[in-house]
């Protein structure tokens, strides 16, 4: 088994602290680790080795992978000339990667939690083993429901498989509004959230991509083939799209794709709300104080549900009920919990503006 | 007639802005100018002129003053050595100004808000004629309660003067708890709050200062009388006490207090939330957004009831209800308005802090 961890994506979601030279995945979100650190920690040493272990990046931060992931080789590091969303990033890693066609590939997000992280690592490894099925299945991880969130993509379970706890799907779901969220967990069929970790054997994925995407593995293969000029070229014209969507869900209708239930405490930390979730769920479970959360100098007075990530300077809260606080030397963001999912639009319309400026 | 601001006073409660380097009278908390400043407009040109103003402050900051108040002579700066309390910087003022004994001094804390300055110009000027009635009483101006605060001491008014809307004062009531403040609203008498701000004559305060309080006058007499040594020698041992402990609460018991109500919009500033209820409603009168009020470089999207004082960072504010956010180069302060009185002891305590740590 071997895995690939997609280390893209802007972060917006997290502004301020989130940043186009900084995103995401490189952040010490959760503690002392960066969430991409959190990630390749998690596989190891039980499922992987570092020769086992590859990232797909935006090439302008390879040096941040280089510099966290010291023990993986650098030909594992796989450079995108410009983010096109997970259909490309997956292409290219099954297309770069020369390992052999029965070898399982686990696709790990770089900027998610997991809690359960002995349960998450038994549970790759119960995955693996559905994706060596004789019918080759692509293998999802399906996230326990805890409400109708629209800000997940939703998995629908069908018929239950031979392998224990494994389920067909019958379709993908992509992020839904609100009723037709609550009219899924309400509905007849087992559904779970769309996590984004994926296992299969590569010859399964390479044929999937050949079925329902083939302009997007030929472009890649072209550019792999011929050095980092070809890669280039593939990269400005290749569609930018999902895997979910180009691969996961013609798969589903053809019933190529099965689902595993994981219960190991997964968060997307997609929000500030869901960072804070996470952050008061883990100081519960410690038995520390959880009515504001968070990292850097601070000093609390009766706050509930409240963030506060700190930067340089002191930051004194008081009072506060479901806030976030995030504090770093560009800028500062106070706000509502339950209105985080704002962040981003914001978050563009500022870079926007300075883009008018300049 | 000649106006004496008293500019002392730490400003804890409007931590982290305030410090004990430049504390309230020197911020521009409410534009361009700081509250010192403003005071100081307030009376000109109509009621004095630079050379009748003078202000009493601690002689660290001096320089502060000489550079808000170039106008003003520099005798007019009546340096304290240490803060004293106002029964101290009132005598101060009162021995060291030399003024015929039947001019009349309005006393003016420098960190109040009056919104109605033509209003707040007139009104002192009738205080004034009051302060000349033959029987030479106190003057202080009371400001019609919107509501029991425990914030502010009472006025309690007695019988009407001859002269139009003033009234004789039965008694002074300190800071009260929140029952003593809502009996006092549904008592029998007229109450209003104690702005601190006073018009008599000087000889008036002179024999009524020498009649409940002879130790501060005699102490401040020797030190103005023999030098500077001799004031930090006064200062060193001078009892710290109010005006209104000192002077207005025997001399309201002995017939001597007279009182005008004040309707010009005033704010003692007294906490943040005071802040923003001033501010907000300037906003409502101005016909600007009043969601969030404040200064600086901000952005809000659907706050309410919200003060932000950005600094040089760009503040975002998402969804807010009732916030105070105050961001310096030292500290960051967000709390729940209605828990705004409690930052005093939180900026005391990290004071003390600091303290054990050097």
């Amino acid at each position: 088994m071997y895995a690939v961890i997609l280390a893209g994506g802007g972060g917006t979601r997290l502004w301020p602290l989130s940043r186009p030279d900084r995103p995401k995945p490189f952040l010490p979100l959760l503690g002392e680790r960066s969430l991409l650190r959190a990630t390749f920690d998690r596989v190891l040493p039980a499922l992987a080795g570092p020769e086992d272990v590859a990232v797909v990046v935006d090439r302008r931060h390879v040096a941040l992978v280089r510099a966290e992931l010291p023990e993986i080789p650098a030909r594992n590091v796989l450079a995108e000339p410009v983010g096109r969303n997970t259909a490309a990033a997956v292409a290219l890693a099954a297309v770069a990667l020369e390992r052999a066609g029965d070898e399982v590939m686990a696709v790990l997000p770089a900027d998610h939690l997991v809690v359960d992280e002995n349960g998450f690592r038994a549970l790759l490894a119960r995955a693996a083993a559905v994706a060596r099925a004789a019918d080759r299945p692509l293998v999802t991880l399906g996230i326990a429901p805890t409400g109708p969130e629209t800000g997940y993509g939703y998995v629908v379970a069908g018929d239950p498989r031979a392998e224990a706890g494994a389920h067909a799907v019958r379709r993908f779901v992509e992020k839904p509004p609100a009723d037709a969220a609550a009219a899924l967990l309400a509905g007849p069929d087992a559904v779970a959230w769309n996590a984004g970790i994926f296992l299969w054997r590569r010859d399964a994925i390479l044929d999937a991509l050949e079925a329902s995407a083939p302009d997007i593995l030929a472009a890649v293969r072209a550019g792999v083939a011929a050095g980092a000029a070809a890669l280039d070229a593939a990269y400005a014209t290749v569609r930018a799209t999902s895997i979910d969507y180009a691969v996961m869900e013609p798969a589903s209708v053809a019933g190529r794709v099965a689902m595993l239930r994981a219960d190991v405490g997964w968060s997307d930390l997609g929000s500030w709300a869901a960072l804070r979730d996470a952050l008061v769920a883990r100081a519960v479970e410690a038995g520390e104080p959880a009515g504001a959360v968070g990292s850097g100098p601070r000093r609390d007075v009766g706050s509930e549900g409240t963030l506060v990530l700190a930067g340089e300077r002191l930051v004194v809260t008081l009072g506060l009920r479901d806030t976030i606080v995030v504090d770093t030397p560009e800028a500062l963001l106070v706000c509502a919990a339950d209105r985080s999912q704002e962040v981003r639009a914001i978050a563009e319309e500022l870079a926007r503006a300075r883009e008018d400026d300049s």
